[in-house]
């Protein structure tokens, strides 16, 4: 015969979903934060639904919840993760260049790396790009120090390769890479693989930074 | 003595504000649009509440409705006017220009124009450039026609000032035109007047595209 308090137990096991075994809740949290990416990248975040993105990560909407506090804490994760992706997938890709290389050739190298990461392979740098002038001041604030931390390495690679051209003060330097990076991030609102093949664009968008980074007055 | 039809009247006109005086709608329409455009282009289309409108417009919240039946159609006034604004800016600009002056400089004059708009004077194009991809689908779709005719008005600019250069093909000077207008539409989500006057980026900005449209190989 039962106990009461065993039954009590027994209850409330019944009525809650039994708690996730730890690789379980890995791999959950994995693929509701996978699923917000593709959610926000697509919709942007006034349009990102929860209810979409449990649909997205095949869970209902209340499970998201015992992961994830807030619809807001989920958009953080995704933001701050995107951020990172696309920094150290960037700097492995240097890592991995001839030291000797020419300043502006590693540069155009940089172009491509951050255009394919961005169009082809990551939903969640997408969702940066797209989100970072919509979410909340304080998603935005922890996001602050990472972008900052990826202007600094593009800053360098301006650097180095504007030496000898018509750019030549800090501010000139600082502008010149907004303008580069912002050209390249806006390909997320208009590049559509059936109209323009992603190698067209990256041909040009490389042509276009060794021709403005051509020594000479 | 008052009829019941005349009491009634007078009962009705009591419990609800008279109706504006025309040229007094014409005004509050247009405070309306106005402060919507200041709102969306500082908060982005998921921030912008209602209520903030009204306060930017000096007006109660329920009086919007007055003039636009809902969130979206006043947004979508917004970004249909933003966008026909820039476009006539840039037209007249380009119209007041000494004809035979070469293509390259009058494309210049187009950066510096688009710039200038869309940073110091027009709230209304910022809103665009900031929420041309968080709004719903139908509001995107009625901006198309728009934007299409403000992009083939920039692809003749940069097809005349790539004569000659190593940008040959219809889809090198497509996704160039893309590139150029892209890094100039981002400058919102960077610029800010204290840290780089709008004069330094307009210069960069030239001395960019002048650089990348050189001739030769």
């Amino acid at each position: 015969m039962k106990t009461s308090a065993t039954a009590t137990r027994t209850r409330a096991k019944a009525s809650r979903p039994p708690e996730p075994a730890p690789e379980d809740q890995g791999k959950s949290r994995q693929r509701i934060l996978d699923a917000a990416a593709t959610v926000l990248s697509r919709e942007g975040f006034a349009g990102a639904k929860l209810t979409d993105i449990a649909a997205e990560a095949n869970l209902r909407a209340a499970t998201l919840y015992y992961y994830y506090e807030s619809r807001e804490a989920l958009v953080e994760a995704v933001m701050v993760t995107g951020s990172e992706h696309v920094r150290h997938h960037t700097e492995e890709m240097l890592a991995g260049l001839d030291p000797s290389m020419d300043a502006v050739d590693r540069l155009c190298a940089a172009v491509e790396s951050h255009l394919r990461f961005v169009l082809e392979i990551s939903d969640y740098t997408k969702a940066v790009i797209r989100n970072a002038g919509q979410v909340p001041q304080h998603i935005r604030k922890s996001l602050d120090a990472e972008i900052g931390r990826y202007g600094k390495l593009w800053q360098s690679l301006v650097d180095a390769a504007a030496q000898g051209t018509a750019f030549r003060t800090r501010a000139e330097r600082r502008t010149l890479r907004l303008l580069i990076l912002g050209g390249l991030n806006w390909t997320v609102e208009w590049w559509e693989a059936a109209h323009t093949p992603l190698d067209e664009v990256v041909k040009t968008a490389t042509q276009m930074t060794r021709a403005m980074l051509r020594k000479g007055p």
